[in-house]
């Protein structure tokens, strides 16, 4: 029999007539701007709803629930995101001053996990499509290799699908990861729709990866900021997973936000199939509808079937606006705008849109009227070609020279210098642009003068690259743009002396770089 | 003029009818469960709704206004809580492997942080008021002459109000913390209410704390899991702050979340003054009316007037049942299943009732009914002193001794033991009850008898002491409790040799305590 869900007995409690003498301090009713929606079904941990922490009851309940609808051995609800599943899927996997080798393309919450835990980071670099400029999903082989090359790492991390909907061959890179004794965390924030029909590949907990982290909100109905962590096989001590999730986690977990996560999945358990193959017709004639686009570039043009690794998931549509005479922000904005269509993220060369089981008839219509019609409208104007100010915006193809750890870099004393004086420095922050947040350089490598090319070309098209700032906010009232970087570049040695020093000297304490280094 | 609310932006969005190619995957729609009223206004980082993570817009003004509200140089929206505001804190204000001085009844995020961190923690013992066993404020004197012992002391954590309600003088404690050049934490997450009427203390953002920690849920009508971060003056680097909170949060925080502190927020600035007043009246006339418990000890029995610090906060309602010949749940239960009225927290010898500014009428009326009837039923029973199963249950007066640190604990090799062959063992697991989350011992710290008595009398009572675990669970078929040590429980340096050598036999890795000492 299926038990009851959480919502459900939420709304028992509500109209059950106790009273709350606890948190949260809105007691359930609407205060303020607060609906009665939300506050009436807001509580804590109190008799008859478990502890997210130390789960005994309907939270145990419904994490085994969930292990057995994604066939992993043990399932943990996130009410940090897939953030809090990463930071601590990492650390309780890699031990303190481990080895991690990672795809580049991989959330910022991955780089994050390896500052906190002084990992030494190596890079798997994913290949650039030309046709749509994404990011390619990493191959089996090149993980194979550089496990072949480095025997000391202590685990690999991808991220599949990726954020443009690239899919790896997971069990391929699974085997070689086990073969070697290694942890294989997949990254599968975008891919908790996965496993149920099979117009969709498994997901990665059938796949054989020792960890996976899925959003729930991002494919599948459920609030933002929710997410799972599944784990399976005796690679992992669970013990010290449940530590670190204890740690990430608030102590105080939204019963709102874990009820919409069993809702979620309830619906995938009871619907799952059926949806889904309804959302693959959908997305099927939807991309039947856009092939005659012959100025913007429709990525992919039509859906992937049984080939070889990677393939391209349903729900994430790239848009390429190369040869157009039009920016990816520009399309986005046109979109927005004349349209009122919402996407989910913009850069230089292409507009990605996301579609998901619950996009409505509408929505499809909408989305296919727009892009039929825009792309007519280009046709119509003479091509300008070369003219484009988005031609040429991506990557630098070639990993950044590393000086420097992520660790060491950002606990250096670190500038803000101009861009147009920061070459051959060493990074002091990341430069990416968000979504989808590949990192142009991570701290500690350096700044070349492709990479400096690229993110000056980003701020021409008034894209926000993290990790520059206006010169007025770093260094007086100059126009143009800065970036952080490391200021004695390569004694570190002698910058943790001058640190120690200044920090024995006494009590002010002004500056952190002089107290953190 | 007052800027538009956060939650009208949302909805104003809902109605629009722009449609969302993005995520989160409900599209706003009400999929299974998931109620529209959720569902409408959980958006994502979409035009017009700025990036919590780097805010230039709405969440800007917001958060400025939290500031302003406060009295704090600059204020931090929380959607991880109170947790992640401590693990921000701590970790931009202490250097890594730094030095930090904390009030022993801290809540456990904050031996989380220093975990991470590696820090070396030290501790103000906070004292036990005998009249209801709950743990004391730290006094300025005890921080002044700690500092006064330690000079290579980076910084101070202090929580205030306590879970129960006692509030440090915080001025003090900041002015003797600054005058030696050292940055004052406050946990203040019980204390959002304060500062906005006089017959409550000002918040710590305006007594000199360096950062103070609000969790808006706790006091005010908020959303579980929402909380604020406040930072003043020169001594913290705020870029670094800024930095840690994008570790430790999600990178896709939840705007209805957000949109409940807003809501929080503008009732405060709009009626805070008004509310607060009705809330000390009722507060007052509640205690009045308790004023004739004769077997149940009320604490406080009355409002704090401008005395000495520590001091007592409105709405934190002690009821002891020490020489009751009942125990703190037995009392919970009680109050639960016979009236309706469900408690913050119980525990050995008491109760906890949390009331704000949102508790009816009805609910001061319930809770006066219900304590005055079960008391008056206490009094006509002969007193059975001695024989209550609570007597003598609380922390032990002694810490106990540090053998190892937290980080080196948690990080050497464990085992789970049955708890009456423990003493003399160096445990391996934080020993607590949650709530209040005290520690009874911390990783690293010997177990004595009195510690492992006060553990089996919790146990006896029914109580979950957390870093207990039932023997069935651990070691085999047996009845009883376990507790979590250190294996070899001194010879850390060896345990390490051990663990290298493990590592490097090869790929076998199936235990933790190979792999991560």
């Amino acid at each position: 029999m299926e038990p009851e869900s959480l919502l459900k007995r939420l709304k028992e409690y509500e109209k059950s007539g106790c009273y709350p003498y606890h948190m949260p301090g809105h007691k359930r009713q609407p205060v303020g701007e607060l609906p009665l929606e939300l506050a009436g079904i807001d509580v804590t941990e109190i008799e008859g709803f478990d502890d997210l922490h130390d789960p005994r009851g309907i939270l145990l309940t419904l994490q085994r629930r969930a292990a057995r609808l994604y066939g992993a051995q043990e399932s943990f609800y996130l009410v940090g995101g897939s953030t809090a599943g990463i930071l601590s899927a990492v650390s309780a996997a890699i031990p303190r001053g481990g080895r991690l080798l990672i795809a580049r393309n991989c959330h910022r919450s991955v780089y994050h996990a390896a500052y906190l835990r002084e990992l030494d980071l190596s890079y798997l670099q994913p290949g650039l499509r030309a046709d749509c400029d994404i990011c390619e999903a990493v191959a089996a082989r090149q993980v194979e290799e550089t496990l072949e090359r480095d025997p000391r790492l202590d685990g690999v991390l991808i991220v599949s699908p990726t954020y443009e909907g690239r899919i790896a061959d997971v069990a391929a890179i699974a085997e070689a990861v086990h073969r070697r004794g290694k942890i294989l965390i997949v990254d599968e924030a975008h891919g908790a729709h996965l496993g149920f029909h099979p117009a969709f590949v498994p997901s990665s907990c059938r796949l054989g990866a020792d960890l996976v982290i899925h959003s729930v909100h991002k494919t599948l109905p459920a609030m933002t900021q929710t997410a799972l962590l599944h784990v399976s096989g005796d690679r992992v001590d669970r013990e010290r997973l449940r530590r670190f999730l204890r740690i990430y986690q608030s102590s105080s977990p939204s019963y709102v936000l874990m009820a919409s996560i069993d809702s979620a999945l309830r619906l995938m358990e009871r619907e799952g199939f059926e949806r889904l193959g309804q959302f693959a017709a959908q997305w099927d004639a939807l991309l039947e509808r856009l092939a005659s686009c012959r100025r913007l570039g429709i990525f992919p043009r039509k859906r992937d079937g049984e080939g070889s690794f990677p393939i391209q998931d349903i729900g994430k549509l790239v848009i390429s606006v190369k040869n157009t005479g039009m920016s990816g922000p520009e399309l986005e904005a046109l979109l927005r705008m004349q349209y009122g269509l919402q996407m989910e993220m913009a850069c230089g060369t292409y507009v990605l849109a996301m579609l998901t089981l619950s996009d409505t008839k509408e929505g499809y219509q909408r989305l296919g009227d727009a892009l039929l019609e825009i792309d007519r409208e280009l046709a119509e104007r003479a091509a300008r070609s070369g003219e484009s100010p988005a031609e040429g915006v991506d990557l630098p193809a070639v990993l950044p020279r590393m000086v420097l750890s992520l660790g060491e870099a950002w606990d250096s004393p670190r500038e803000w210098i101009p861009l147009e004086r920061a070459a051959g420095r060493i990074a002091g922050e990341f430069l990416q642009v968000y979504p989808p947040g590949v990192p142009i350089a991570v701290p500690g490598e350096e700044l070349s003068d492709e990479i400096l090319r690229t993110v000056a070309r980003y701020l021409e098209l008034g894209m926000r690259v993290q990790g520059t700032a206006a010169r007025e906010e770093k260094s007086g009232g100059e126009a143009g743009d800065c970036v952080c970087v490391i200021k004695s570049s390569r004694d570190t040695a002698l910058g943790r002396r001058t640190a120690a020093a200044d920090r024995a000297a006494g009590p002010e304490r002004k500056s952190w770089e002089r107290s953190f280094v």
